[in-house]
């Protein structure tokens, strides 16, 4: 395997104490960081590349998306920026689509999505079922996402489906289809809103999910405040996402967890909702997340940047906060130790941005800036599309 | 000269009365449009490129730039995400800084600039002098932007440069600096605001620069309400920008004028300030331009569908307004008829996006979907900075 060099780093974000490093120095060996420095003391590798200056930091780590699916919801999308609300009812446009979809085009679309979001420095992705709503098309879906990642959700519970009995259906995702979906997936997760799932029927799920050894992941408080955030923290959720409309005790009680508050600016601005209070859930404690929430119907985009850019902006976090928002605290709300940050013995997985620092994420809104990647230690290549 | 035809166009927009087209093709030649039409029909030309059913769209026309800067602001970016208030000082650091750079060194960096927002679909811009604030480094700038576009802007009425006397500053540029500085642009603009210059000082520039032959822009009503629009509206200027705070009587006098009101929704994000109402200007029949604005202090980037997504998901304008606004509209503010749209003779300065149709320009926030650009009938290609 080929170890790498990478030198001339204008600026170093790892996320150790150590905090952004300038004119520093990396080696990748074995997919791993194998040393971290000064750029005159780097040791030397099978190849060196020289990056002139520019800022590395992690690839992004999108805890939460929604990529195996069928259809786009265009027109849906048109009507709502036309003055149509948002409400979960869409959900059933890409379930009927992403059934009638052949294996092969659901892996192709992942492919697709992953590649355009590796090409912007996404290198960890999780993604949930949760547009077949049967026992075979969850399980199916659960499949075709585990060939692309190993943090998949089973969202059995994201819609009641049309025409079906919630409670009868509640059974059916906590018994035959957990029994059948757990064995190909690492976490479980409930739409708990107005809607979709009550406070009762998300506990059943998450519960059962639980006991068949998932780590759980709760959507909540997207539309209005609700159970969401008090279910996920009870139950010791890893994260609980969007966090759009939380009451003061929400604050308080993912403040003193150990859940992670993932918040989705992408998804929030696409609805016209307001934005979630980042600010206020930092400044009580809590860990707080980004992540794009990539669905085709309330949050059509790949791109981690526009999330860090808008935090920045119009949530009122410093650059720092939401950076390590959408890489190390990514990881902590799938748990995982090895990605997120750039520490020695870290998966080597990093992007170069075209600027001296960080800071040009938000400074330099809109702009695409990641200008090279490298998951595993090798440097990822997306051809032109066209 | 060598011919292209550009087929499998799923969606041309060339802004003619026919609207959005499907099935299309067209062809390039001389560097103008020289054929539309449905893709089957597509006469032959030296070179095909099928796009696949990808969207055809104009050229961005960014009406609103100030590339001829040194240095930039990092810092002061920083503090103002940490709460400080914008305000017109920072502008004296870059001036400082541009004058201390030599001829190559501006050059250099305004091509950066000019080749990143070509990549991202930018095929015209304006740009202006401003950071000289002498009668020698006023000329200077005005020669450098030359060399890059016909659409200069004498900009002496910037800032008043500290330790000046306002009056004599501004008997200075409507006096020996506008006649150094006329023959080398095509129109003069004043920043009049509170911090800058009044009503009167800014009437006395304008004024001056009219007899010289000179069209006229304003920046006005950024801060707040004042007198820019009405001022603007008076003296005929082609375009007002900003327009973040207007009264009632602002947007009527916009609507029944001529003169364009041009939005720079990034800089308003940029210095946390409201966003412009780009609804009421245009439910009130005023025309409206988006353009980004690009300054390293309060408004550093080149990416035109950043200003289009953030007027769709947040300004409430519909994708093909906001589109408009950033292509024809942004040519009207500038007086040309020969950009921004792809009518037959247009010049041939186009983008193709990875996505179906414009509404993905909104509907995916963030993702850099301008995968190829022709300008002047000729492919852009632009090596990877790394
Ligand atoms: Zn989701
Ligand atoms: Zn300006």
């Amino acid at each position: 395997m080929t170890s790498t060099v990478i030198t001339g780093i204008g600026e170093l974000t790892t996320h150790s104490p150590l905090g952004r490093l300038s004119d520093a120095a990396l080696v990748l060996a074995e997919g791993r960081v194998a040393w971290v420095g000064r750029s005159a003391d780097a040791p030397d590798a099978d190849v060196r590349v020289d990056v002139g200056g520019r800022a590395v930091l992690p690839g992004w780590v999108d805890s939460h998306t929604h990529l195996v699916f069928a259809g786009d919801r265009t027109a849906e999308f048109e009507a709502r920026m036309a003055g149509q609300p948002y409400t979960a009812g869409g959900i059933a446009t890409t379930v009927a689509a992403t059934r009638a979809a052949d294996d092969d085009a659901l892996a192709a679309n992942l492919r697709r999505l992953a590649d355009e979001a590796l090409a912007q420095g996404t290198t960890t992705f999780e993604t949930k079922t949760g547009y077949g709503l049967t026992v075979a098309d969850e399980l199916r879906a659960a499949r075709i996402a585990g060939v692309f990642t190993d943090e998949v959700t089973f969202l059995g519970a994201h819609l009641v489906p049309p025409g079906t009995d919630a409670d009868s259906y509640v059974a059916l995702v906590a018994g035959e289809m957990l029994d059948a979906v757990a064995p190909h997936v690492r976490w479980a997760d409930v739409f708990c809103e107005r809607g979709a799932f009550d406070e009762d029927q998300s506990r059943t799920v998450l519960t059962a999910a639980a006991r068949k050894g998932l780590g759980l992941r709760v959507h909540g408080n997207q539309l209005g405040e609700g159970p969401g955030v008090r279910l996920a923290v009870e139950l010791g959720a890893a994260s609980v996402d969007h966090c759009t409309y939380l009451s003061a005790a929400d604050v308080d009680a993912l403040a003193s967890s150990a859940t992670v508050a993932t918040l989705l600016p992408a998804c929030d601005l696409s609805t016209r909702q307001s934005l979630p209070p980042g600010r206020a859930l930092l400044d009580a404690g809590a860990t707080v997340a980004l992540a794009g929430n990539c669905n085709p119907g309330s949050s059509y985009t790949t791109s981690m940047a526009f999330g860090v850019t808008t935090a920045v902006l119009q949530m009122r976090l410093t650059v720092e906060e939401a950076v390590y928002a959408a890489t190390k605290a990514g990881a902590i709300a799938l748990r995982r130790d090895d990605v997120g940050h750039l520490d020695v013995g870290a998966r080597a997985d990093l992007q170069v941005l075209d600027a001296p620092s960080v800071t040009h994420l938000a400074y330099r809104p809109g702009v695409p800036l990641t200008v090279a990647v490298w998951q595993r230690g090798e440097r990822v290549v997306r051809p032109s599309p066209l």
